[in-house]
């Protein structure tokens, strides 16, 4: 049983319907007029992060990919449940904790400590959301595709061997909540923008046509190799044609009618993989 | 830095008003004019279940710990996100989640796939409290000290092999919220029931005094090394002297004035572990 037909088989256990078929990043829990946004996800050591990475480090990222999720749906958190394990350094995986939680603004809700080698934490985080909560699959044909800020620093970082990019990705939540009154569909970019385009494209029944040119792409980095690689956690979405989005961001192609594949770069399907495909 | 250290470091950190100072299993979060109880907690392999357990079992346990920590708050389960490891045998996983989300009417919300080894799960269970949400700190001298069901089958199952009451512990979610209106304190017995309740008597600022002969053993089990070794989940409380519970359970013993140790048993203080510590 690969990660594809885990998840399908999942999809036959009893859902909450905010649970969105298990499509999304996030699940939405509508309780008291309130709609809260709530999203889970865990590193592993060997799989997200390399042996011998500053816990600090670990701490940093374990929160801000959770709160990126939050990000894209426009959600304000309220709080974070963190799955820890006793790690050497431990002090410095408190330190990272402390270090984005209070840059963020994000109080502890509690959790659980274990002790178990190689590591895997895991972090819940939950939000609140705003009358609207863009979804993957809410693109149209004529929208415009836009991303946050540049792609490519995280792989610069994590071939360079700093890692404070890749390590210390900044969760774009301010520009989450003005972007999500505005666009059709919304996503953060962790796996590559192109597959995560193609991801959006394809949930909203259109083909995205993207141009090389335009992709805002970090000094230094190929544009191919940094559309592909991951790990910025900038945010992509759909609006329409004539919107101008309130915060940095680059129109970097359009949604259109669905054609036979979900992606197109410069015209053609792209004959190489288009991001971390998980196995 | 032990785990003591680890969590005393982490009570430094920015807390959220619900997360009472780390000092409780759950979490309390106030939104629109409800009260939502917040669990994580994740089991590994190695620590909290042998290697070539059935992962039916694995899921089965990872659901019923967290939702036996919204039992001791009274609360009903809304649902749960599920950090899952994709194991050897990963459909028995998803078989193990359906009997025990269909058994307690819980819907799946979401959650992460990682593949690592040895495997660590991650669950976060969410409900919604009643009126009162009871703590562990708040029992009295002079009440009397309960506990539902039995203790000691996870103990003999274990040691058997056979593992279901183990591995499949049944949550007391209906008892709980009977009890939740009524009660001083409550809170699941995990760890050991005799180190349970000195956690809540200490938590309470009172002293437990229990009758070994009152406790409910399963049958066949030794009644001390039933009243330490944990993982039974049933449910401890602390109520007026003079209440009836509306549930089978038994009591045990009554909370004093504090004296010198938390726990007294047959008036004298235990010379032995009284439960399962984390190191």
């Amino acid at each position: 049983m690969n990660e594809a037909e885990f998840i399908a088989a999942l999809r036959t256990l009893p859902l909450h319907p905010g649970a969105e078929g298990l499509h999304d990043d996030t699940a939405t829990l509508a309780i008291g007029g309130e709609t809260l946004i709530l999203t889970h996800d865990a590193i592993a050591e060997g799989v997200h992060y390399r042996p011998g990475t500053d816990p600090f480090d670990i701490a940093w990222k374990l929160v801000a990919v959770n709160l990126s999720d939050l990000a894209a749906k426009g959600a304000t958190p309220l709080g974070v449940l963190i799955g820890a394990v006793l790690v050497e350094g431990a002090e410095r995986f408190v330190e990272g904790l402390r270090a984005i939680l209070t840059e963020y603004a994000v109080p502890l809700l509690g959790g659980d400590t274990i002790s178990v080698s190689p590591a895997t934490f895991g972090c819940t985080a939950i939000g609140r959301a705003g009358a609207a909560v863009p979804r993957r699959d809410g693109g149209r044909a004529g929208d415009a595709l836009w991303v946050t800020g540049t792609i490519g620093a995280a792989m610069l970082g994590f071939e360079a061997g700093d890692g404070a990019a890749y390590l210390r990705p900044r969760p774009r939540l301010a520009e989450g909540r003005a972007l999500a009154p505005h666009v059709h569909a919304m996503m953060d970019v962790s796996d590559g923008l192109l597959l995560d385009a193609s991801r959006l494209a394809e949930a909203s029944g259109c083909t995205a046509e993207i141009a090389r040119a335009a992709l805002p792409v970090a000094p230094g980095a190929d544009p191919l190799r940094a559309a592909t690689w991951g790990d910025d956690y900038e945010l992509l979405f759909a609006a329409p044609a004539d919107f101008a989005p309130p915060v940095a961001a680059t129109r970097i192609g359009t949604l259109t009618d669905e054609r036979a594949v979900p992606l197109l770069l410069d015209g053609a399907a792209p004959d190489f993989p288009l991001g971390y495909q998980h196995r």
